[in-house]
């Protein structure tokens, strides 16, 4: 048996959304689901105490971030993330390309291009030093076996390759990793883009070799392959229908910078994915996102969002997004979404709320943060129950047109 | 019937130590006992929902902080600070003495003195304007009737007389609301230090006066006193006669800026006070100075060094007080304190907690500040069995063999 099972439930018959049951080592995922981001074990102080009641199914952490604190081999000497964590539910690591790429060389920043005369050197890294990182104007600099990259946060030098990455993956023991990719700037043309996904094609055959070879024995771990593509449609299908004829136990659809590279050929991405496999969409969980995420058969959604809004004042209501740091609140006795039964609106009033933020207070931060998590959780369980009852489209309707009326 | 009651149900025969029940107009509080501190009506990240499991039984606040931001007002218009922060159990207000001339001149800066020309005018904040503060390098006056001050916030202009921190603190509403004192810098001579306290007790006549005349006949709270005298022994003895005999509902010792003013004289100083009336220890908690406190007659404490610890990584144990920030705790398995049976210490591990810190995660703050409040509370509930059961002094010898170890 597959240490990923996925069953369908139900399909609609006017989109390609589905509910089903997403089954791992450490539990079930009712999907659609959002998993919530614990980059670096931890949801930004949301205690995972609270989880429970908040509605968490499953969780999506970082192989770059743990990579570099604390290392994978001490996760490994915990008993692995669950234990490190104190998490018994379902565990995704991203397989740190994202990272690598975004953190390594920054948004916006052309990355660098495969530089032959250095991938022909077997010891790469040791030509990535602090005067050629200068020279160039980079962070990182890919070649045909991986990514050289400094920290983010010492500037110390490190390299990932797809082997690396899944070792790293498999130390650290999650219940779904994924294989190694490169995330491309957005502005990057139409060859690049080409180069690059095809570069990732050959790491996502190697990750899956690597994981078969090297997954020990008592250890179940799923392994998903990344869709990339940049914006282009025709390398998005090309890279779908690649990666399908690989033997993955379900799909990440993502890797880009921008979310509209990606939403609107979303369906047609999806059609060329194995039906009967799970599929998660990286990084992109803004209530009207998810809907199409959803309606273009997407299973799982992350997002850091909820907890990056939260912490800046950002709260999710059922009429639409706000600042609870307004001083319209200042005096709102209600919760800080009407009907809400989360911790935060049972016990606390958005004037309440709003004193901590304005006074500079942790816990509004962490009041704010959990209230959001769980309204995209119980907006993905709302999710599947309309699709299991068959009112998605009219669920969808009627959310968003109160969601978008403020 | 007073609002507060206060029941000694037993008293040791080689110390002042007893054990008691005071009851508030929102429950009681089991004493010797450590209340936290929740200066804007937050103890700091840790969630009012977890203060049960935390062994909190009651908490203070702070008249100067909350009349700042939110206002009196708005908390007496979300009902009183129970309803604003939703804490059903017993509250103090600091009356502000305190961070008036803590915040409004920094701690070690020679306050103002009585300024005889301006107090003669009604208007002695007018007087105070930017340009007064700049030439006396003052943040804080001090006249007969009060002290003009600027928030440490924003700069602006106020002033607390006794009566106005009583009209303040009867909108925040509190089960324990103290009388308006002066707090001098330790520095101060004798002759300043007596006619500072002379002023503090004219001021808790006039607090006890406006209590009296101006709370509300459905609201009940209590009126504690605050000792005062710097660290002359003769002005504190002096005061605590003096304050004695005013009737108030029960005693705050304290005021200081140093807790070595106080606690090698506080058993002669309580002797003075009326023994069955509750006393409480203004701003000290390291757990030596609770054994001390406790022995020389103190009932109830408080103090931020739990939370404020706990924030840079400092955390309370049975061996002693570390800093979980050590690579010595980078990988290790076992709890923060062994044997702590709080909500961090039954879920993670110290690694995990050195994790936290290390990569400058919010939980790690909210992990290990909320250990130090059990740790606290815990300390003087066993302290109260230890009374009861005529064991204090060698539970206390025990516990400080251990704790001073390491």
């Amino acid at each position: 048996m597959r240490p990923i099972n996925f069953t369908i439930e139900k399909e609609l018959p006017n989109s390609m959304a589905r509910a089903g049951v997403l089954s791992t080592p450490h539990g079930d995922i009712q999907t659609p689901s959002f998993t919530i981001v614990a980059t670096k074990a931890t949801a930004k102080g949301v205690d995972q105490a609270n989880w429970g009641k908040l509605g968490v199914q499953g969780i999506i952490a970082n192989t770059y971030h743990l990579y570099l604190s604390p290392g994978e081999d001490l996760v490994a000497r915990a008993g692995g993330i669950h234990k490190f964590m104190n998490f018994k539910g379902p565990i995704m690591t991203d397989s740190g390309g994202f990272q690598v790429f975004s953190l390594g060389a920054a948004f916006g920043v052309k990355l660098s291009k495969f530089l032959p005369e250095q991938a022909a050197r077997e010891d790469a890294i040791a030509v990535y030093d602090a005067e050629l990182a200068s020279s160039h104007g980079r962070l990182a600099i890919v070649d045909e076996e991986g990514v050289s990259f400094t920290s983010h946060v010492d500037g110390t030098l490190h390299r990932f390759t797809a082997e690396r990455s899944i070792e790293i993956q498999h130390k650290l023991g999650a219940d779904i990793i994924y294989a190694f990719d490169e995330c491309t700037a957005p502005n990057e043309p139409h060859q690049y883009q080409k180069e690059a996904m095809d570069r990732t094609h050959r790491w996502a055959l190697r990750s899956l070799k690597a994981h078969r070879q090297n997954i020990k024995a008592n250890q179940a771990q799923g392994l998903y392959g990344i869709v990339q593509g940049g914006r282009f449609e025709d390398l998005r299908l090309e890279s779908a229908r690649e990666l399908a004829s690989m033997d993955f136990d379900g799909y990440g659809i993502g890797g880009s910078f921008s979310k509209w590279d990606i939403l609107g050929i979303l369906e047609k991405v999806n059609a060329e994915l194995p039906k009967e496999k799970p599929r998660h969409l990286l990084g992109i969980g803004e209530p009207e996102d998810i809907f199409i995420g959803v309606a273009a058969g997407i299973d799982t959604f992350d997002c850091v969002l909820p907890t990056r809004n939260g912490r800046t004042g950002g709260v999710y209501a059922k009429t639409g997004k706000y600042q609870i740091t307004a001083s319209a609140y200042r005096e709102d006795w209600g919760p800080l979404d009407e009907g809400c039964e989360c911790p935060t609106c049972t016990d606390y009033s958005r004037a309440y709320v709003h004193h901590l933020f304005r006074t500079k207070e942790m816990l509004g931060l962490v009041l704010a943060s959990q209230h959001n998590i769980y309204f995209l959780t119980q907006l993905t369980k709302k999710i599947r129950e309309s699709i299991l009852d068959g009112t998605f489209e009219q669920y969808r309707d009627s959310f968003l047109e109160k969601y978008q009326a403020k």
